[in-house]
């Protein structure tokens, strides 16, 4: 679950964000995303942690800025074309960072 | 639960983690950290979710590399004065990256 990433530096896409209640198809759309994720030119791997109350983090993780803007422009169409953002989610904030340490066991 | 932070640049520490089973503690510990890194200088914000199958991404947000190295050694030595990562986490992996970023509604 912990992405295997290569050594820095690489660019980390953070999305924060806070579900609505009920699934409305959300799961799938979900399960959708991280196949899609992983099919595009630059993956190098997606971290996710939504806690009971619906409070949700993923990482995901690119080679760099051009593969995180593509990323970006096909998670959009792709959430568009569905229910949309409103439906799924009560807020949300993404952060992208270029990484540039990284430690741990 | 989403960090207010400021407009870019500014550090991303995200912790993405493993838990053993049982508490042992980690509940207060981490209740605890949070106070600590609020108290910390350069601190902008964190976010926590971890989920039912004990996978979890913390991401806290600080002015700049000074101040997240700093809050590195501050987080280290609170956690081996108490019962040490191995006791609370059966892997981690911590990165530090640039924020250049962001966006949501």
């Amino acid at each position: 679950m912990i992405a295997g990433t290569p050594p820095p530096p690489y660019v980390a896409v953070i999305f924060s964000s806070i579900r609505n209640d009920g699934d409305d198809g959300y799961a799938a759309m979900s399960e959708e995303m991280g196949r899609l994720a992983a099919s595009q030119p630059g993956y190098l791997g997606i971290e996710s942690a939504r806690d009971s109350e619906g409070f949700g983090i993923t990482a995901s993780y690119w080679t760099d800025e051009h593969a995180a803007r593509a990323w970006k422009g096909v998670a959009e169409h792709a959430v568009a074309q569905r229910l949309g953002r409103e439906r799924w989610y009560r807020a949300y904030r993404v952060r992208v960072a270029t990484v540039t340490r990284e430690y741990g066991f």
